[in-house]
């Protein structure tokens, strides 16, 4: 989409950037994140406890019975948040030295949302198996994996098979992150507008990573008209360009057997949901059934600026902070990660997925509006709510 | 040598120690380390610089020069602690997970005494080609690796191949971190007696990791009759049962041609070195020169009680923190990593470990005594002066 409208929001929304690049610079300046000792070792007895001899005793005692690590070590509340920089924010194929003040910022959100430890690990392969491997030698460091900004189709292929080969939780955040803060936004907005959420007909615009996600969740959720779109257009049993994954998608939605691209995608629609770093122009979202729906989700350029859409739709989120409903992954991956440790979890289910964005849904479900259909990040009652309906997820389907 | 003396000093050893293990394993409950933000997140303001949009800045400078990493992540200035665990301690091959809380005691030392953050790494495989591999894919995580409990003779092999495949400094502390304390303590010793330290007599009993290590630095010093002894007895020329890495220390020690084991060593010897984990009779130091050396180093039991061997020794070290002159690596690794990190170095070279180990001998050597060889663990100038004269030492060599 984005090559037909180059340049035209991004226009509009830079002038809403009010951060100057100094103060961006200065704040990162070091890095973001400090490793800390949790008590002092300024006494020889404190040596003698936390380092030799002591420590030996501790050694011996996880030898002789290994489950003892998840006690005496920090591993087994510690989030590794892994990144090869193939596909980082809205920028691409950076590589892993420039991605790692992202990953840096996402180890300090999990710190702040859930009081978990989480170190950035970038890697200079994007070699699916060495990348697996890598985390399988790995693996007595930390307790669980959040997958970051792993370039699609391959992010696919290496999440499933980090799962099969790690005994821990293992999740790639930019798909079920993001498809799980956008149902639960979906919920809200389909609550407000006293929608019937599965009737709605979905445009997806992006079949990478987060619009696969986005996708299958909400056919999970019994959503059944979706209609997703790559850069070459919608997703249709047609077509022979598609690798297996898309190919799998063009099967399980698209049920009316649509052709072309967003022109006969978004015609009566209810919902648009971009997440391909393209562009919509307003013509299109026009075409929207009244009342719709639009998530322009692409960061840090919406797909459409939202006050633009907002002349056309009766509910609006973006990515951004700068605007109100900003449909942001640190509405779940704290709380979901948290709640799937607490509950000593070995895996993430669909069942805790939707616990997720249930709980963040129940945040605001009593104070909805149309400016206010998913809660501030900043707002710590969520990840509370999420890691508690997450535990009890994990603990009812014996994850 | 442990077979023929089972038991004994560790009987005596054991009542030394005056910490419960209630209180050992109450201080490791959750892990010795956390993770923490350096500027806190709780603002929308704050979440736009540190995250979205506002990173995205600060990765698009990093990509478009990489040499801006250094001064805008973590990376640059964290050590990965790291190990798998095949000879933590005296404890042997015990695994990544029970190694754990050696190296988190590690990565807290790391940031007491040098304020470098560190993170501590352990790896379920022990094939060199896997620990050299992953190291490389990890290599943007971090700026420099401390290797750590690695058995020999893989240690050597690793930290060859990690030092060849990296461009940054790396170091088995087992090794070179042991070998750097010994020798500032020899200054230190050989200075209070008023001997030569070249003209000195050595017996090293233990050929793994440091071993090996202090051999090569003492014999680069110009120490020439070194006597080593593994656990077959005195390596010399006409053994077959040597890897290669005792068969070349057989060449270049030993000029005295000895053979045999630790009764034809120690017979008129002025140093004894102990890295082995094994045990010395007292017998056996009886026959050493008068007004020699004791270097008891095994840990948590000494070769011989310190107090036996001050019967016939002028000086006595162990590497115990409840008897005086502690030989502890802490006074090397924290100074070294920092001055390395702090010059920009992209090795650890010799010079900087002489550097290192005459900056310990310096904190002590207007103030010496038969206690007081090397400086406390705790005294926070050595990792100062070591880190100082390691960081001119790196820029002399252009490391």
């Amino acid at each position: 989409m984005s090559s037909q409208y180059p340049g035209r929001v991004s226009e509009i929304v830079q002038s809403q950037i009010v951060i100057g690049d100094d103060e961006i610079f200065d704040a990162h300046v070091g890095g973001k994140l400090s490793v800390e000792l949790r008590a002092p070792l300024d006494t020889q007895r404190a040596l003698s406890i936390a380092y030799t001899p002591g420590v030996a005793q501790v050694s011996r005692a996880i030898a002789a019975d290994h489950t003892l690590a998840a006690r005496y070590t920090w591993a087994h509340r510690l989030v590794a948040v892994v990144s090869d920089g193939s596909a980082v924010l809205g920028l691409g194929d950076i590589g892993p030295a420039a991605a790692l003040p992202v990953m840096e910022g996402k180890s300090a959100l999990f710190k702040e949302f859930a009081g978990l430890d989480a170190i950035p690990i970038v890697l200079d392969t994007k070699d699916p198996d060495e990348i697996v491997d890598t985390l399988v030698r790995l693996r007595p460091t930390f307790g669980a994996v959040n997958l970051e900004d792993i370039s699609a189709p391959r992010c696919f292929e290496i999440e499933r098979r980090a799962i099969e080969a790690l005994d821990c939780p293992v999740m790639h955040d930019d798909q079920h992150g993001t498809a799980i803060v956008v149902l639960s936004a979906l919920m809200g907005a389909s609550t407000l507008l006293g929608r019937d959420m599965t009737a709605l007909r979905v445009v997806v615009s992006g079949a990478g990573a987060a619009g696969v996600a986005c996708s299958k969740l909400l056919l999970a959720m019994g959503v059944s008209d979706i209609t997703v779109l790559d850069s070459r257009g919608i997703l249709h049993t047609g077509r022979d360009d598609m690798n297996a994954v898309k190919a799998d998608l063009a099967r399980s939605c698209n049920p009316r057997g649509l052709t072309g691209g967003m022109v006969e995608a978004l015609d009566g629609a209810d919902v648009f949901l971009g997440v391909s770093a393209g562009v919509v122009p307003e013509e299109l979202i026009a075409t929207m059934a009244p009342g719709g729906i639009v998530f322009a989700l692409s960061n840090p350029d919406p797909e459409i600026h939202p006050d633009i859409a907002a002349k056309h739709a009766a509910v609006v989120a973006t990515g951004r902070s700068d605007f109100p409903n900003q449909i942001n992954n640190v509405l779940a991956f704290p709380g979901l990660f948290r709640g799937a440790l607490d509950a000593g979890a070995r895996r993430i289910t669909q069942q805790m997925m939707v616990a997720a964005a249930e709980a963040i849904f129940s945040v605001v479900s009593d104070d909805l509006a149309p400016e206010r259909i998913v809660p501030s990040p900043l707002d710590l009652r969520v990840s509370e709510a999420v890691a508690k309906a997450v535990a009890q997820a994990a603990e009812a389907s014996d994850a």
